[in-house]
């Protein structure tokens, strides 16, 4: 099952010029132009149970909101529900030529993880130095920001206190049933299931803030590329995916999830340890080795298209948009005695 | 007007044993054992203009569900009728004698700024060290977890990775309204008020982490406290906000919001800066000069009681709970090439 959220055509007059649009989860089909609109075939599918027109719609509604996190917090009957439309006749197809991709996720929590070693110790050898121990006791991770997930053909926003900007090709993990204190031997129960992440980074931003010590914010908090899809595991074998970045059709980066120091189930175990990981919550894996302009000293401009790969889970594409040209800066602070 | 979030007796059969109960927003009153029931007080508010029983009480829990998220996402309307409700007659009152606070906010994004130069000097001093200078050209911040707020009264998890637990005086700033790209100048504008945060600490997992430079996490992730109260800013002095931190009824720190290197202005423009500040988001000013155990090498014990205390904003109290005995650790990974 592959699952994606999408901007439709609605009816209804266009206000401002504008034409009227409904955000809807859909469900992947055979045919990459086709999807199912799961809260339409919900309906029908209530209907065909003899439901009136009127509370299959109110039902349907319920049950299939816009949100993942709301689906996957209905728990295992929700599941079943939406893998059963899913994997059913298309009832109610939604066209995906005019459709207009956001992130497919919607989680209370972003994690993104350092799960690979050759990309740390690449960053680290910049500064021709080895990386700290700690990158190979714990799987360490920043929190990113759920305000700013943007999805599959969105423009990157380009904040004016960024010069440097660079992409990072990872694998995004989507939690499916709410978990603490787990081992990682039953940590894949609890994922739903995976996608593509971009974790766009201003790499000059990013470094000044790093050096205060508090990890990356204003240098990744401006956006973080989703989608298009959540692949569910079934489909997926954890061990061999080869992941590929490419920018203006150039091949920059080649990797595999299997080449990752940490596994999905530690990162996922340690993420839940002491504290809920939720359902629809996201973990990003961090950026595998290459897979990053920083490693090779290469950065992005305006225009370039951005397109990241994984194998049976899809390609995310995304153009950087135009630098804002000015904006707030903080004055710097004198204070007397230092 | 000062806004909690309480659980209240609701009616029904205890289920469990356990009676139940509703969550519910309410407006404080001058009598510190009764607040305002915003929800039922719209009910009746409604009524009183012809509603019907059964209209009312579904646009009542329409309009006041409760989320101070989603009361603000509301606008300008939304809150205009909170405050007639919060300062009118105390037409359906809560008893907070058998209420249980929780978290007062709900936000999407957390921030947990750095605005306070002195407790940054005390805590680079620990290693005879300098800040780094980013400290006072940038009001750093980390984003924490919106999953783990905890309320007033509520018993701190203590996970089994942490040793050191300590606490941190800070204030919250809750948004109001939403924004992006705002001057300092238009900043409070969007704040809605003010409220006490416990920035829960476990140092020596925070220490291990920030060695890594992508920020503190399972170290802060844990719990962070917030509340009991939020108060709007039209009762407060900015420059002028004595903060107190007690254990076990003794005094641990004395600080002062006006001592902050940056304002709560600044830190507000700057989160918004090239990203949304959005309806309900919290942003922690950061620990005050003084204002943690760290800072003169003292720990938590289980049992111990915190107070933190604002001069017109309120007092948040905790009890450190038990240190969990097990749980999953990562088993460091050995890399043959370094």
């Amino acid at each position: 099952m592959r699952i994606a959220r999408v901007l439709l055509p609605a009816p209804g007059v266009p206000l401002d010029g504008r034409p009227p649009t409904e955000l809807r989860l859909v469900a992947g089909t055979a045919d990459p132009q086709l999807a199912i609109d799961l809260q339409e075939t919900a309906r029908l599918d209530l209907i065909a149970g003899g439901a009136t027109p009127q509370r299959s719609a109110e039902l349907a509604r319920a049950a299939f909101p816009p949100s993942l996190t709301a689906v996957l917090s209905g728990g295992a009957r929700s599941i079943e529900w939406m893998k059963r439309l899913a994997d059913g006749p298309a009832a109610a197809t939604a066209c995906l030529a005019g459709a207009q991709f956001v992130s497919p996720v919607d989680p209370l929590v972003y994690r993104d993880f350092s799960a690979f070693d050759e990309h740390v110790v690449n960053t680290w050898g910049r500064a021709n130095r080895d990386p700290p121990s700690v990158t190979r006791q714990l799987p360490i991770f920043f929190k990113g920001s759920t305000a700013t997930l943007i999805g599959h053909d969105a423009v990157v926003p380009w904040p004016h206190y960024v010069e440097w900007m660079d992409y990072e090709l990872e694998v995004g993990v989507v939690i499916g049933a709410g978990v603490q204190d787990i081992e990682p031997g039953e940590a894949l129960d609890a994922v739903f299931g995976l996608t593509m992440l971009n974790d766009l980074s201003g790499r000059d931003m990013q470094f000044r803030e790093m050096s205060g010590r508090l990890g990356p914010a204003k240098g990744k908090d401006f956006a973080t590329a989703v989608g298009p899809w959540v692949v569910t595991l079934d489909e997926l074998d954890l061990d061999n995916i080869e992941l590929k970045a490419r920018v203006n059709g150039e091949q920059w980066s080649l990797g595999n999830l299997g080449a990752a120091l940490w596994s999905v189930a530690e990162i996922v175990a340690w993420g839940a340890a002491g504290e809920p990981l939720l359902p629809g919550d996201l973990l990003g894996t961090g950026t595998v080795g290459g897979g990053s302009g920083l490693e090779f000293e290469r950065g992005l401009d305006a225009g370039d298209v951005l397109e990241l790969e994984g194998a049976g889970i899809g390609i995310l594409r995304n153009v950087v948009g135009e630098r804002a040209r000015t904006g707030y800066m903080p004055v710097a602070k004198k204070v007397a005695s230092r």
